[in-house]
């Protein structure tokens, strides 16, 4: 049998962690906080990178790329951002290694080979962005400016854990330039309209679409739109931020555009990312006991085809109806992989598989050849059926969506049934304690407030949600006036 | 008008950095030697990356993202990468920026966040990703890994030019393990071959196939697979290596497996790699004084629709024509696009899109709306021809293929009128000055021999190629025996 995974109600961090290294996802590297990211979890990211990337390009972005360091002066230029990553960058300070005169075969940084000016490694990239902006504009001609990148940053995280928080990570980071106001609101809320329909539509995770408290926005945005999503332990996580920046690195890289009236103005800036996190993200919304549980539009396989047999003409006759499905399972555009190694046992790939969270299984063995039938198990619920073998392809494609929407539907009445509203402080800290997710409660809006309770609870605001009913009422707290409910939540 | 590119003959580089630029392919940026890959050459990147990343999977390769730094004792573990990269790496010492007491808004690296190693960007990844290969290799069902993973590097190169040699570059490197010697040469060997089909599938660039002499091998390998393009200044390229590197890296980490007959043996590996160089190829194999030329299969548009009109009413009729021609284009799979801006003259947009080396540009005047027909002009022949507009989908859909074949033809007939076999020095040096390109001579195989060329050329061996005679002679320089003509060339 395959490993088995320590289960969620015992220890649900330590089931993340086996998860995510058991199921070939990703694993840490040699250096510090920085993991690996193996096949299976990449082929898993690189279907949410193409969705993604298709979405951008629909909505009006073109790919570029900026490069990886930062010199020390850009960086500093927009003070707020810069003080927001300054305490957990990568430095270059030097650019040649040479041999150690002490000790044969080992190398040290050359004192003679110290750069000028230090070069950060990007945690984001405003500040080369905007300093190559500044060429690019000239004339309202020159707007809007749409560019993605996709990239990996690195920030120095003291705590690290896979895909959730890392030191090195992949995202994408848009990158948009525009000659209003209006206009720069008007793309940062629809690149976060745009966040929330990829995980509702591929990730099938619900979440809530909203703005950050002022003490959780970006360093340097004037306002940070985000989707929050809610973990199976009640955790929320931020899935992904967009930010309106106003004029900020505008003005601290002196960005400046002539209007069609002639008048010199700074430009309007938003930024935009999404990162490896998701994984996290995906983990942790649908998983099981047995392992990951994968919406079929992510799956890099979404059936596999196990045979059981114990002579070879068996799987010789096994192998001519596999190739058969196969070839109709390609024609219907469906990602299929037939599974024939020797060197492992059937009961060994079922806990392989599920483990690994491939949607659907179809098993042959020598009663179905004489039957005309197959075995169908269907990952998410766990269930199983035998199928007429003329039927099965048809039925998995069904299955491709039922799955996809039963899935989003779950973990939507999950987020539900754990969302509360609390008028007591008691009852938001008993509700946090028992049961978690998120808490719908009355705040004064002054950061003192939220801070204080964070130290009490350790819940922070997630969202100021962009749906809700008005309504007067009380801060749960300081009994001081609110004017709507924000959401409470631990967070990852 | 747009702007106009200092001729080929009389400058070759400084034409091929303006259209660089001109042509917003990239531009240098505030990082030394690194680049900005601008959105219409990052789209070109992209359909490069699409086709070789099916090609690497229809191959039986995944792939995979590993860490941007390697920890020193891992970079130093193989000795002879560590002394071919040492001279040339950029390093992190720090984890931390602070607030520089002396100067307000300006920030220094902290003292206090020294890293206790220092971490390397890696210039290539085979130390990073041996020591984590180490960890999945167990017994021979673990082999072959097949692994690719495309990423960015660094190697600080003191002489950079936009695309040919960068600081930081963007490329694909696969790292593959194997059970035996001649499964790893083979593999190094296929690599090469899908690269050579690539680059003349694709890129249309013959390339010659072959190995490097011993003083040009990737440092680490026991041999280095390469393709060579001869561009149009006469100077070579090297467009694509694959290695094989033997033992090396398994015994500098380590890496053994179980065989079936249950022997510890160390892993063979190979590794292979094309860069964003590919673009600077491309560049320089097709492109004309006017500015750039695409291949069709790389052209981000490979249409353009260009109306010309005085009035808004005759906008209107052609808009309405450009937009049944672009659903007809779309539904043959062919990239169009429809500039109707009216901020843009149509002479400077005809110069812009040669510039930009759009394969086919469509214009549409009043005269055509009354006779049914558009202009069709070509971009590789610049030519030009009236055709009705009823016929014009057609013909660009076979246009697509006669171009995309008309430029491998044409590079082709460059390549063999410039590819000289010389057997005296005196002509060697005298074809090298006046015609350039590849010069196949007879070589001692000798590593003082090929340096003393070098010194007295500056050609180098660019590849021994895999098709030739077999054909005894003498060395051009030494007169010693040789048992095969090599290519030496200027390189870029």
């Amino acid at each position: 049998m395959s490993k088995k995974l320590t289960p969620r109600s015992q220890d649900y961090s330590k089931w993340y962690n086996q998860l995510v290294v058991e199921a070939d996802l990703a694993e840490n590297s040699a250096v510090r906080g920085s993991m690996v990211i193996k096949p299976y979890g990449y082929a898993i990211w690189e279907k949410m990178q193409s969705d993604l990337d298709r979405r951008f390009k629909e909505t009006g972005h073109e790919n570029a790329y900026f490069p990886l360091f930062v010199p020390k002066h850009l960086f500093e230029a927009e003070e707020k951002n810069a003080e927001g990553f300054a305490k957990e960058c990568a430095v270059v300070t030097h650019y040649r290694l040479k041999n150690d005169p002490d000790n044969q075969g080992k190398l040290i940084v050359d004192p003679e080979a110290k750069l000028e000016e230090e070069l950060i490694v990007r945690p984001t990239s405003e500040a080369i962005i905007w300093s190559t902006y500044k060429n690019w504009i000239q004339s309202y001609r020159d707007l809007p400016i749409l560019v993605n990148q996709w990239a990996n940053v690195v920030r120095w995280e003291m705590r690290t854990r896979l895909f959730l928080r890392t030191a090195e990570f992949l995202w994408q980071e848009g990158h948009t330039a525009h000659a209003t106001k209006a206009e720069a609101i008007e793309e940062a809320e629809k690149m976060n309209e745009v966040y929330a329909e990829f995980a509702r539509e591929v990730l099938a995770i619900p979440v809530i679409k909203g703005r950050k408290s002022p003490s959780e926005r970006f360093a340097g945005a004037v306002e940070t739109y985000c989707i929050e999503a809610l973990m199976q332990d009640g955790k929320a996580l931020q899935a992904g931020t967009s930010h309106f920046l106003g004029q900020n690195f505008a003005k601290a890289f002196d960005v400046k555009y002539t209007s069609k009236e002639g008048k010199q103005e700074y430009v309007w800036a938003t930024s935009w990312g999404v990162s490896t996190r998701l994984m996290g993200a995906l983990i942790m919304s649908h998983s099981d006991d047995q392992g990951l549980v994968l919406p079929p539009k992510l799956a890099p396989y979404q059936v596999v085809i196990v045979p059981i047999y114990r002579k070879q003409e068996q799987l010789d006759q096994i192998t001519e109806v596999a190739e058969e499905l196969m070839k109709e399972f390609r024609d219907k555009g469906i990602r299929v992989k037939f599974d024939h190694r020797d060197t492992h046992k059937p009961g060994w790939k079922f806990a392989q598989y599920e483990l690994q969270g491939v949607p659907t299984r179809i098993a042959i063995g020598p009663k179905d050849l004489e039957k005309g039938t197959v075995e169908l198990a269907r990952r998410d619920n766990l269930s199983k059926e035998f199928i007429q073998r003329n039927e099965v392809v048809d039925r998995v494609v069904a299955l491709m969506d039922e799955i996809q929407d039963s899935l989003y539907n779950k973990a939507l009445d999950f987020q539900e049934s754990h969302t509360t509203k609390v008028d007591t402080f008691e009852e938001f800290k008993e509700v946090l304690e028992k049961k978690g997710g998120f808490i719908a409660a009355h705040w004064d809006g002054t950061e003192e407030t939220e801070q204080k309770i964070k130290e009490l609870t350790k819940a922070t605001i997630r969202c100021i949600p962009d749906k809700q009913e008005k309504e007067a009422g009380k801060c749960v707290l300081t009994n001081s006036k609110s004017e709507g409910r924000v959401l409470f939540a631990k967070a990852y």
